[in-house]
């Protein structure tokens, strides 16, 4: 069998405000779901704070070892907005206003008080970049090369992502199936190593939580092939009930 | 005045359930916050996969450019647990027992079913490592060098950070503090701009809301100096009201 060709993309988070704790970030969990939906697996995040340098950084080698690099935050109108320049330097290409950009963003503040110098700031991409429409807010996201720009606002983000369905190229998406288990993944441990190595291709992933006073775990099994999903999950459930545990289908 | 050092922190959060979208990280902002009392900034984050070489590359590339570095997740007792190895190959050292994390786990697993093989595997160390007490669930976090080794589990992080509070030499915390106003932050732009280059040594970050149906902000000020800090916010309150807008204390 040929090696099936696996996407991956990257995912730059740009802000201080996550860097400092006053935000949760939503956009890794929020993506990642996203992304596996098109085929494409995240291999890797970073955090970098409102600094060119670190953004450049982290673009540059990301980019360049993914199939799809994304970024969210710092495409709004202030000047700790600095995404846009960074990826411009990244890619050693000159930043314009884009036209169709400022045909959107004079609509959308037509009513609003009209299209200040700050707010057309909005309309700044890389040279040669396209839009990513946005209906929540106005202020598109960006395509330019395989970067795809976001905001930091989860559910604009959620919007921006809506638009792309179905657009990038990837694979089989991974599939998971979990079960559950009242014990301890330590009494396990060896039985889920076995199971991973019987079924190439599966990664088994394993989830302990402390619940009712009760020690508990997830076994989680992904593939891009459910069928060996399956497979797999039913072979580990067999093998926990033969020690009289009880399985319970989908996780606790 | 001389230069007040600046002391940094890294984190690499390990696991491919952050990846996969499946679990919502909590420790950035957890580690962020605590590091901010110790007088220690967050200056990035990457997330990586359950995989050696991804580990050690980001071990190796954050641990040389920060005064500490953070790792969370897989020091658990099953398969996909690698994050000792990873960091002791990362240093090129050994892995052995720790004998004192052997009697700790003893003591948790004896009314617990007994300290099996798989159980010991969590009492693995790099070679010249310390332990770092766990109260909540035997497994104890590790320190090497500048590297501390922390649990996936939010709640056993919190347990650990705990255990170090005050014990990280670090300067003087970044203070912050935060004003709100019902304003669009592209109409407030410029006026932020000023103030943060009125004020050298503060940033400012803006941060937009949708709520009860109107557009606002939260503009917060960072510094190390508190006096500082209160100067920037004043300025910036009365440069808001000066505009006829009500700004609220503290933030909306």
């Amino acid at each position: 069998m040929t090696q099936e060709r696996i996407w991956t993309a990257a995912l730059v988070v740009i802000g201080d405000e996550i860097l400092s704790g006053r935000t949760q970030d939503r956009n890794v969990a929020q993506i990642a779901t996203w992304l596996n939906v098109q085929g494409i697996r995240l291999a890797e995040v970073r955090v970098v704070s409102d600094r060119t340098e670190a953004i450049v950084e982290a673009v540059n080698t990301l980019r360049a070892r993914n199939d799809y690099l994304f970024t969210t935050g710092g495409i709004g109108p202030t000047h700790d907005d600095i995404t846009v320049d960074a990826i411009a330097e990244a890619l050693g290409v000159g930043v314009v206003h884009h036209p169709e950009a400022m045909v959107v963003l004079e609509a959308y503040y037509a009513t609003r008080g009209g299209l200040t110098e700050a707010r057309a700031r909005m309309a700044r991409v890389p040279d040669g970049a396209t839009l990513i429409e946005n209906r929540v807010s106005g202020a598109p996201g960006i395509h330019v090369e395989n970067i795809f720009i976001m905001a930091g606002v989860p559910h604009i983000t959620a919007g921006m992502l809506d638009r792309l369905t179905g657009t990038l190229e990837g694979g089989r998406p991974v599939v998971s199936g979990t079960i559950g288990c009242w014990v301890a993944e330590s009494e396990v441990a060896d039985m889920l190593r076995s199971a991973e190595k019987a079924h190439e291709g599966v990664s088994i992933g394993s989830y302990p939580f402390f619940r009712e006073g009760r020690t508990g775990a997830n076994f989680v099994v992904r593939s891009p092939d459910a069928a060996l999903v399956d497979r797999c999950l039913a072979d580990l459930t067999t093998a926990l009930e033969a020690e009289g545990r009880v399985v319970i289908a989908g996780g606790i």
